[in-house]
Order: structure tokens, then C-alpha cells, then sequence
């Protein structure tokens, strides 16, 4: 292909949030490409994901990586196409997630810890690759599956249960026999939870009263709660963890913006009810992404396991997309198609 | 023997604690003793133990019990020697472990619920089943190994170090190949954690910072913090963990008469550090005691498992030596003995 012609698109943080990000904390340029040296691949970029944990990249050290430094391409996953390979394992038109940046077009080196990951399922598209069938996903899973421990017959309670992760752990409570209660902010999000992903019930947080509802819907207490925002929502959970609950810190989307919170109140209920806070890196099991990958593709194949996407078109909408996770826009894991046939729904 | 002629003395909760228990929360009285049923047992008490969750069964239920009544017997366990037995499984002589209560002799019908377990090991006197060689050390032992997970060369850091559980999991910490630093108050128990218990370092909360001193020894983070004081040192310590980190939740003493504390402000670092805080429940164990106690036993013969005692004599001085502990005064395993050969040290 001749990469003379290939202009590069990229959203590069433009200043440090405060608050919300909004339009000015980011700059769209447009740069060349660098030639591709040995081992390296070029991949056109079909999907971005936006995730809660960005505005935390652009202020601080997060997940083993630094903070971004103003004037560096926005960090993030997206889902490719490859489209040029000196690297004797791609090939030009494997499908690929990984760490590619907002950008059109990423040029990458892949060794076994880039965190690049060809996409081997057929059964859902590949936008899946940066949700369910992705590292969303995975979060799902090894949090729920690993953290959680799950045992049929409990009751399992998600915040941010509308969310991207939230959106797969309500599935996967029933595949386990489970219970599952999400915490979710509005009525068409609870409505989405109990309509459309498998969800038993649904408290809105911002119309109900989330300890009074709990009690009623949690009469036994709750086993596991699977937490995605932090802060009060946490504190009012585990209020109500049963003795051996499980609470899977997974993320704090509520104090990503509300800064330092009162701390934890209900925090010796922990020692007191012998239950477990704990956290997780998901990355930390990459060697068994695979046989997540394989048993939650068999389970969307199934219909066991329904997602829900919702997808924002072009590329030039990265800005709104991410600013409207902190608003709460989003219904399901947000996504945003940025080739032509992406946007076609590929 | 003639029962007829055997007074039993009692200590009885007298009213509800307010702040430190003092004289007039407890009765001591005088009760003949029931007959004994087929299938019970009759205990001289030799050793009492305190412990600070007593206080807390003053006011609430707690660990599976309900609260304490007014003019019930004090619950606690000790050490005894069986006097007559209409029970198979146990003979005079014959020297127990178990639920005696504040109380001169008990008449217990062991079942296998009754938590009540012959000493077998003879290695160490008697007074050790209620310390080193019983629940404490138990307590110590699950909640270290089972909780906490050592591997060799990890930093472990324990509150109340001075105290019954902390004074057994230091030598347990260096057993395990571990650093292990202590917080106790005042530079008497500090001496006590370097010179008898193994402790590689000691902190006097009461004369130092905690936290600046915990950066100047763990400079890479804490891996284990076994926490038996809950309260600002948990959160002051929770803040240094290392990534993957663990708090075991033992116990609160600072809780137990400083009422509602601030809460957790550090407790977000369970989840961006992967870390992991969990409670216990000794009793959950009881299948695992007599292998803890011949592990225990077996280093304590050795020499490697050194177990400081901090004895009263004379029973009359129950309340005394619990008020002792929220004061601080004990040094080591605070036992009383009760019987004239526990005084005369058998």
C-alpha cells in the first residue's frame, strides 16, 4: 500500500481534565506514518473503545502505565484491521484488539506483553472484540469468576450495571445460578438491565433509595457485590454484605470526578462478617484470556449471554463519547466506529 | 467427689459497658452447682483468658452469640482440669480447653459443637491453651497463613503486636521467612517485640509517626498488614500497601471504645493496588486445630515460636485484667489463673 497517501488521524490530550473532560482537553491532528521496521505491523483502526478509566490516564499513573503527558495521543484499545506486516505472525486483513490509541491508524511492534490479541471468534461481530469478547469482558469474567467465586443460588448485586463491564456480569450471574441485582442511574438503564440483560431486578439510584431497595430486594444479604463506581453506592453495599460476601473492587467511576469522598463507614464489616474487599489487574491473566474468550463466545452464541453496544459514529465524536460516561449517557459498553465499514456495521 | 460442698464462684455482667468496663459492670457471686446429666462433664477451672472482643459481647451479639444479658456468667474460655464426667469421651484428670465462662467451675455436655478440645501437646504448660497453643494462636495461625498467604522475603506488618494474636504472629512472620514489623504502644513493648518475640522492628504508636516510620522500614510497601487494632492505624497502614498486597482483619480494639471512628479514607487503594482485605472467623477452622497445634507445638519445642505470657493471679481479678487491655497494660497473652496449682505456675 503506498503509506506516502495514509494520513493518520489522532486525538492527543490537550490539557489535564478538571472535572468532566470536555472538547478543549483534546486537539485532532493529523501526522504521517512512520515506515514500518522489521517485526512491525500497521493496523487501521475500526473500533475505539471508551472506558471510565481514561480520565484517570490523563491525570495520574494508572494500571502500570504513567499519566499522559499533554500533547501524547490519547491511550486506549480499539479493535483493527491489519492492513501491512513485517511481523511473521500477522498478517495483512487479520482482525486485531489492542492498545492502539485514538488514532485512524496504529503502528505497532507486537511482543508477547503488547497486549495484542488476533480475534479468533466468529460468532458476533468484531466490535464484540473491545466488549464482551474483550478485555471488558474479561474484566467480567475474572472479577466475577475469580474475585467473586460465585456459587449457585447466591445473590449478586452490580453497580455501573449498565455500564461496560456491569452490562456482562448480570449475564454471567445467571449462566452461574445466580441471583443479580444492578444498581444503575435512570429508568430506561434499569429498564435495559431487567428487558434486555438478564437482570432479576434493578434499583435507579438517582430515583430510589438504594439501602431501602436493597433491603428489600437483598432480604438475605448480599454474597457478592460487584463493584464499578466506588464511593457512597460502595459504602451503602457493603452495608449490607452477608457474612463471606465478596466485594470485586473493579472500578470508581463516581469518584473519578467527585474527588476524595468521606471515607469508608461500613469498612470493619468486613473483619466482623469475615467477607473480602479485593482487586484485581486483568491483565494479570492474559495467559488465560483465551479460555474466557472461548467460553463466553459459546455463551453468546447460546443467548445465554446478550451485550448490548452502544456505538457513537466517527471518529471525530472520541471527545463526546468519553465525556458522556461520566454524564451517564452510555447504555451498555460504548463504543465508537471510526473505518467506513465499521460504520456500515461490520 | 461431694459436690454438695463445692461452692462455684461467678463473675456476672452487672450493667452495659460506657467506655472502659470498670469494677461496677461486674457481680461476683457464689451458685452451687446443677447435678450432672448423663453426657456432661464437671471442670475446675485452672486459667481464664481475656481477650478484647469481650467487651463487645457486653453490648452485642458477636461471633455467632448473641449479646451478654444482664446477671448472665461472663462469657470466655479456659483451661480446666475435668473432675468427674458422666461423658465416655473424657475422664478426671483429663485437662481441657474450652467455653468455661468467668467461673470457678463449669458443667459442660461436650458435643462436637461445644468447642471444647482436650490439650494433648506437652510440650508447654497448661496456661498455653488459652494463648500460644489455643484460640489465640489459632487466630494467629489461619488468620496469618490462611488470610494472609506468606511467601519468603515478603514485608509483614502487625498492630497490637504486643498483644495476645500479635505477640504469636510475629515468630509465625519469621518462620515463614519473612520481615516483620510491629506496632505496639510504648517502648516497653516495643523492647518486648525486638528482644523476645522476633520481630525484626518495632513502632511505639504512642511516641512515633506511624506513617513516616512505616516509609522509613517497608520502603517497598507492606505485602501483609495483620491488623488487630483496627481504626487510623489500619487506614495509616492500609495506605502503604504493596501491590497485591493483603489485610487480614483480626481484630479492632481501638474500635471497641472509640465508637464511630472517620472512615476508611485509603480503601481505594484495595482496588488500584489489587488488594485484598478479608475477615475471619477462627472457628471456621475447628477441623484444622490439631494440625495448627502440632505445627505450633512443634515450634514452639524448637525454640522458634517464643510465647510471652502476662499473667494476674486470683480469680477475683477478672475484671480487672480485661479493663488492663484497652488501657494497654498487657504484655503478651493476658491470662489469670484461677486454681491454687495455676498459681503455684503448673
Amino acid at each position: 500500500m503506498d503509506r506516502a497517501t495514509l494520513v493518520n488521524r489522532r486525538w492527543l490530550m490537550a490539557a489535564r481534565p478538571d472535572g468532566n473532560v470536555k472538547p478543549s482537553d483534546f486537539t485532532l491532528d493529523a501526522a504521517p506514518l512512520p515506515p514500518l521496521a522489521d517485526g512491525a505491523i500497521l493496523v487501521a483502526t475500526d473500533y475505539l473503545s471508551v472506558s471510565p478509566v481514561m480520565r484517570h490516564y490523563m491525570l495520574r499513573a494508572a494500571a502500570g502505565e504513567p499519566a499522559l503527558e499533554v500533547g501524547q495521543v490519547m491511550r486506549g484499545r480499539g479493535v483493527g484491521t491489519v492492513v501491512d506486516s513485517r511481523h511473521p505472525g500477522f498478517a495483512p486483513g487479520d482482525i486485531v484488539h489492542g492498545p492502539l490509541g485514538w488514532q485512524t491508524h496504529a503502528v505497532l511492534a507486537p511482543t508477547p506483553k503488547t497486549l495484542l490479541f488476533k480475534v479468533r471468534q466468529r460468532v458476533a461481530p468484531i466490535s464484540t472484540a473491545i466488549g464482551v469478547l474483550g478485555m471488558t469482558g474479561y474484566s467480567a469474567w475474572f472479577g466475577f469468576h475469580d474475585i467473586g467465586r460465585p456459587k449457585a443460588g447466591e445473590t449478586v448485586v452490580v453497580s455501573g450495571a449498565a455500564g461496560g463491564v456491569g452490562s456482562v456480569v448480570g449475564p454471567l450471574a445467571k449462566i452461574a445460578g445466580c441471583r443479580v441485582i444492578g444498581i444503575a442511574g435512570g429508568p430506561e438503564k434499569c429498564r435495559l438491565l431487567t428487558e434486555r440483560l438478564r437482570y432479576d431486578a434493578a434499583i435507579d439510584y438517582r430515583n430510589e433509595d438504594v439501602d431501602a431497595r436493597l433491603a428489600e430486594v437483598c432480604p438475605g444479604g448480599i454474597d457478592i457485590y460487584f463493584d464499578n463506581v466506588g464511593g457512597r453506592i460502595l459504602d451503602t453495599c457493603l452495608g449490607r454484605i452477608a457474612r463471606k460476601g465478596r466485594v470485586v473492587m473493579c472500578g470508581r467511576i463516581s469518584e473519578y470526578l467527585d474527588g476524595p469522598l468521606p471515607g469508608l463507614a461500613n469498612y470493619h464489616l468486613v473483619g466482623s462478617r469475615n467477607a473480602r474487599m479485593e482487586g484485581f489487574f486483568v491483565y494479570d491473566y492474559a495467559d488465560r484470556f483465551a479460555e474466557a474468550e472461548a467460553r463466553m463466545a459459546a455463551s453468546v452464541a447460546s443467548g445465554e449471554l446478550p451485550y448490548v453496544e452502544d456505538r457513537l459514529d466517527g471518529f471525530e465524536r472520541m471527545p463526546e463519547a468519553l465525556a458522556g460516561l461520566y454524564d451517564g449517557t452510555n447504555l451498555g459498553k460504548r463504543i465508537v466506529a471510526v473505518s467506513e465499514r465499521a460504520m456500515a456495521g461490520a
